[in-house]
Order: C-alpha cells, then sequence, then structure tokens
C-alpha cells in the first residue's frame, strides 16, 4: 500500500537511501464503542451502552488526497490509527488533516524512533514550535520523516498538539512498525495497544473476551506482536503457554511496558489452542485487558 | 522429593528426556496472619490481631495421595505453595486437589515458564476451557508441564479459575524453579513474593521487618533470590550493600518486577552484616515490604 | 574538586587501589520553590507561592570542615545534592553533617552501588544499626565507600534514618557517577531526579517547561543523561527526536525508571531543535514533569 516514489529522502549516515513511502491520514470523529457485546463474560457483568459508547476522534487512512477511507489491515484493527511501515533508509511523508468537527481541537502527530527535523516534531511547545505542532481544525500538515538503522521495531505515535492529554485518552495513536534491511515480514503483525476508555482497560479500544481482538494462526506460522502502551498505566503482556526471548537475551512469557514503551515479540508457533493473552496487572485484566488467540493444528 | 519415574514426559524438540517430577499439591484454608508480632518496628506503630489475621485458601504440598503435609523448604517459608523443582527435559506432573471447605469456590493452578497442551492452562475462558479451569471443591486435576530450554529460570504459578481474583490476592500462588542442564543448586535459594494482604505490602504473605523472612547466608555461599510479584503492582526489588548483573549485563542493585514477572539473581556472598533486602517503593516499604538479610563471616 | 589523598582505600579484588576523593556533605535547611515562575506554560494554568513554596532540608556540599558552601555543579542544580564523582578502585569518603535546625530531625545517607561495610550504611534497623544511620542535629558522621568493577555507571543516594519518608519526599537524595578505569567523562552530564513534590510532578524538584532544568548542548558534543527516581511512581523517561542502545541492545527512545532505579545514556549529538525531555506517564508529564533541551548547531 506505501506508494514508493523517486527518492528525495533525508540522508541518515551510512544508509542506503530507500522508498519514500506517503501515508494520507486525517483526525476524524467517530463513536467508539468500548463493549460491542455489552458483556464480561468471564466476569459476569452486564453493561449498558450508555457505559461503554463515546464520541472520540481518531486517526484513520486514507488514499491519496484523503479522497477515499483505508480500513487498517488486519491485526491492527481497533481505535488506534493505521500501521505505518518501513524500511530502514527509507523516508515517510505522513499528510495530516485535521477534520474534527466533534470538538473543533488542535491536533498532532508525534513520531517515535524515527529521525525527523525540529518542524516535524509535532510537539506544541510555547514560543518555539511551528505549524506541526498546532494543526487547526480545516487544516493540514506533512511529516517527513527517515528511517535509521536505530529506528528498527515497533513505536508508537500519538497527538502531541494542546489538546493531546484528552485526544490520546480519546484514542488518537497509532503504531510505526519499520524492518531493518533484508528482514522479512512476518506471517501475522499483531497490534496490542494497551489504554484506558470510559473507566476500562482497553487494548486496541475494546475491553473483555468477545470485544478485545481475536487473533489467529496455526501452528508453523512466524507470529509478531507489537505491543505498546499509552496513558497513565504500567502494564505487564503475558501470552499463555509461550515464551519469548526479551532483548537481554532471557526467556520471558510476561513483559513490562510502560506509556510510550515498545517492543515486538517473534515466535515459530508450534502449540494449537485457544489461548489467553492479557495485561497481568490483576485489576488492568479484571476491567477488560485480556483477549483470545486462537492457534489452528497446521 | 520429587519422585522420578519412568520416563513419559512430552516431548520438547531437541532436548533429551528428563525424570518425571511429580508433586500433590492441594488447595487448603487456613488462618493466615500478617503481622504475627503485631508491629511494625520502623514505623514504630502497633496492631491488634483483628487488623491482621484472616481466613484465606493457599496452596500446599502433601505426599503422595494428598497423605500428609510437607512443610516448605527452608527459603521458601510463608503464604505461597511450594518451590516446585524441575531441570530442562523434564516434565512436571501436579496432582491438585480442591479441599477449599472455607469458601467453597472452584480453584485452578495456572503455570507460567513451562511447556503444556491445552488441557493443563488450567484458565477459565467461558465455553473453551476444560475441567482443569475449574476444579470444584472435593474434585481434582492432574496438569502435566514440560521444561524445556526456554524455561530455565524462576517463574510464577497462580489460581486462574473463576475465583482467580480474590484466590490470587488470598495467597494461592508459588514458584517453579527450573535448573538448565548441569547447573548446579546454589547454597541457598530465598524466594521473595511480592503481593498485598489486609491492606498490607506484603513478602511471602508477611509485612515489616521481624514478621518478613529473615534470610541467612555466609560469606562464601552461592546465594540465589526467586523475586515475583502478583496482583496490582509494580515493585522494585532491592538489597543493601549488594549489586548483580542484570540479564542486560549491566550491574544494578535495585531492579522492577511487574505483576507475574518473576527474575533469579546470584552472587557469590562476601560482605558480613544485618541488611535489609525491600521493595524501593517507599509507600511500599512503609507499609510493609521490607526484610532483613544476615551474613555471618565465614 | 575531589581531593586525592594518600592512597587508604578498602581493598576491593581484583582492582587497583585508586584515589580518595572526600566530599563534605551536609543537611541544611532551604525554602524550595517548586515552580518558581508559577506558571504551567504549556497547560495554561498560573499558581500563586502559597502552592508551590515549601520548607524543607536538603543536602548540600561544603569545602572542607563545613567551612564553604558548593554549588550544585552545571547539568546538576536543582533540590538534589551535589553529584559525586568517582572511578573503579576510588575510596570515597562523605563527611556528613546534620544542621537540620527546621525539623530538628535525625538524617543519614545511604548509598546505591558502592561498596561498604556495615557500619557505612546508613540504614536505619532498630536493635542492628549504628550511629551512621541516626545522625542527631548537631552530630556529624564519615561514611566509607569504595567504588568496584560492578559500581560503574549512575546511582542514587538518600536519607535512610527514621526520619527517610518525609526526608525523600523534602528532597533529601542526590546522584553517584562512577567511571569505568579509562573511562572519559562526557562534553555534559545532566542529572534527571523524578520524584513528587507539594502534588507536583518534579524532574531535581522543579514543575512544569520553564521551571525545569533547560539543557544545552551543540550538535558534535557528547551528551550523557543521568536518569534516577525516589518516591512511589513509576516513570518513563522520553526524549524528543532521541534514540539510545538499551543496556540490552536494543534501540529505545523510552525507558522505564522506578524508585531507586537509575540509568546513564550517551549519545552524540546530532540534531539541531528546542527538544521536549519528559516523563511519558501522561498524568505525570500534566503535572509537570517535562522539560526542555536545546541543541545548537556547531
Amino acid at each position: 500500500m506505501p506508494v514508493a516514489l523517486a527518492a528525495c529522502a533525508l540522508a541518515v549516515p551510512g544508509v542506503a537511501a530507500g522508498a519514500v513511502r506517503e501515508y494520507w491520514i486525517a483526525a476524524v470523529p467517530v463513536t467508539w464503542h468500548v463493549v460491542p457485546n455489552e458483556r464480561d463474560a468471564i466476569g459476569g457483568t452486564t453493561f449498558d451502552p450508555a457505559q461503554t459508547t463515546f464520541k472520540t476522534v481518531v486517526y484513520r487512512r486514507y488514499t491519496k488526497g484523503w479522497a477515499k477511507l483505508i480500513p487498517n489491515e488486519p491485526g491492527d484493527e481497533g481505535i488506534q490509527g493505521p500501521l505505518i511501515r518501513a524500511r530502514v533508509g527509507d523516508t515517510i511523508l505522513v499528510h495530516f488533516e485535521n477534520l474534527d468537527t466533534a470538538f473543533n481541537r488542535p491536533h498532532s502527530m508525534h513520531f517515535h524512533g524515527v529521525h525527523y527535523r525540529f518542524g516535524s516534531d509535532g510537539s506544541y511547545i510555547p514560543g518555539f514550535s511551528g505549524p506541526g505542532a498546532n494543526v487547526k481544525p480545516g487544516q493540514s500538515f506533512t511529516y517527513r520523516l527517515t528511517a535509521g538503522p536505530d529506528s528498527v521495531g515497533v513505536w508508537p505515535y500519538h497527538d502531541h498538539s494542546p489538546s493531546m492529554d484528552d485526544s490520546i485518552a480519546g484514542g488518537m495513536y497509532g503504531a510505526l512498525s519499520i524492518l531493518a534491511p533484508g528482514e522479512r515480514r512476518p506471517d501475522h503483525e499483531f497490534v496490542v495497544f494497551f489504554e484506558s476508555q470510559l473507566g476500562f482497560m482497553t487494548i486496541d479500544g475494546r475491553a473483555f473476551v468477545g470485544n478485545t481482538p481475536v487473533f489467529h494462526a496455526k501452528v508453523g506460522d512466524l507470529v509478531q506482536w507489537d505491543v505498546l502502551a499509552l496513558g497513565d498505566d504500567v502494564h505487564t503482556f503475558h501470552v499463555h503457554a509461550h515464551r519469548w526471548k526479551a532483548p537481554d537475551g532471557s526467556f520471558v512469557d510476561t513483559q513490562t511496558v510502560g506509556p510510550a514503551e515498545s517492543f515486538k515479540i517473534q515466535w515459530r508457533e508450534d502449540v494449537p489452542g485457544t489461548w489467553l493473552y492479557h495485561c497481568h496487572v490483576e485489576a488492568h485484566m479484571m476491567d477488560g485487558m485480556i483477549g483470545i488467540y486462537r492457534v489452528a493444528r497446521r
């Protein structure tokens, strides 16, 4: 989907210039349903839509010129904006338009992990920041980013305008996934965003088994989890019946992720079953931060 | 104590089949005393048993057929269940019986770090899970686990039945300690479980110096700390006058452990004294999460 | 500034004895202003001095015999005590005097990361600890410390006397910076202490852009950040437009630091601009834990 253009990348020392990838993203109002089935199936509680639905603004992807909505890809479905993909050496142009007619707030995009000049930082600092940090409703801005060798992995992006506090709580975030030179894409890439909405602890904006994403794989697949958090809380990501090598080389099955931290986990799937993945902070799990991962036999 | 039987282990690819280790464990009611001496010796506060005692259900180890109670080994004394020991390649059979006559709740055992098939996951998922996830009072279930090369280290186990929230808060957890091939056991292995009970911040179910475990070693001993947490809080484990190599190779004297995370630390003891070990979150320390480690001269 | 004396260092096995570095430090009353300009420039809130000023006791450095105050060095300015510098093999003598005439409390110094005998632990344990753990107003004590090979890096020190809870919250902490043999000092060393004071979330005792330290560098400089936390909260340290290699070898731009944890980060500066550094826990950032880092062109 990213469009490769004639190269005009910012130079990253020691890295061959790659493709230019363009994304057209807008801030758009939506009515979001945190618990579509109105049930906590494990705890046995029921809710009604007045408790579980809210009006908010989110990032959504469009075709060139914000002409037509492009839904998020499988594995990235939820309240978050689109997964932005690139490879080391690439330039990423993110054309952002603020279509916030719901609250009429300024918005912006601030990107973790990638290289950029000051004008593309997207963060409001009185007296210093420019137009990219405070994009008013009806306006647009293009952020110019570069993926360096130290950009490999998974990173969050989010609003950093004067409205950032409300906007992030409302779902204005998404992920970047940057491949190393020669790295191949996994068979599945599951995006897990920990945040809270309406007092529920959410994964991709949803709470409780039956509402949070159900991820699917089969034995033999190369599976990748992109785990990110925003907000005020520290989480511990756990998947049942699986272990992975932490960056430090030790094996774990539970890993801390604090606000704006992010990591990716990979494994070759080898155990069929219906497994839980969840935040292991018990209060978070009980308040909705839990989902199902189904592995089919080969 | 683990009984080696004729091999019938689940195959772990690339690992020679090891021993079969059997544990007989039951969920049993106890009256637990969080502050037996009714004092916070450092802060100077006193309590009375109505504030510090509660009725709960815990895991306890038995001889074959749940015939006779086996107390936890030295270094693992506390509210937690027995330390389950194995080595890479071993099969672990945990025969679990629910003797909860206090609350008449279902219980289960869910194990971190080890390999198992779906039936031994022990986690309640409406519509999917089997009998091992919801063992009713008076019933029993055998969990079949295998220690793989990625199981080396220390891991928690805990209730994951429909009663898990209350049960974990009440002390239904314990640790597994899995050795690598050829790894020798340390001279001392100290199990430190961070949780909270009755509003106190506890280590192994006890609060305040004089109640929490006093660990003993002498100069020259190989000392190991198994550090684990459950519940809702992140902790920072600190031992005075000692540093250790974190898995990433850096030296630290304070290390974060979030809910369901776990790590082991080893050092050759070289400094005599009466040292504090504690969670360095100050509110936790003040609410009881602190103990004494005594090192004798050689 | 540290005075090299004739060697009388505690032996650290395998390390050549280095210099003896002496520090004269006192606990002194100050009136501290958390928000000197009385403004949250980003959020738009204003305060008055009754909300932002408090009387407290802090560590301050003096010339020999506590004769004359020595201000903290650039990059270490704030509520914290002086940066204590040493190299592996050095002995550090910290001569501490309690001049707390404001609250008339006992105080002490407890040091992370370095080696010492029991008498220099500085931690109050009823029935065990000595005079160094409970230095009364008007009294003094000398702590004798040694930097071992496992002491390299950045570590906190803080009060661990019977008054520690109030004293740490009041600012009684500081940092040690220990160099490896042959390691050269960076061009800039920025000390970032996360704590809370008066309900604000503070960096070096200050809240909000315009009050927190403004750190300066230019392109080409070797820049080091010493990041530490004390108190009850976990923080995630983030600097805009920069990434660094975590101890585990992965690249990050946000890193967790819990109470009493600490790390140092280095990079060769390459991107001019006015950048935000902050804790990425959103509530902390909104409550003041944010500052500015200015990089000039070469």
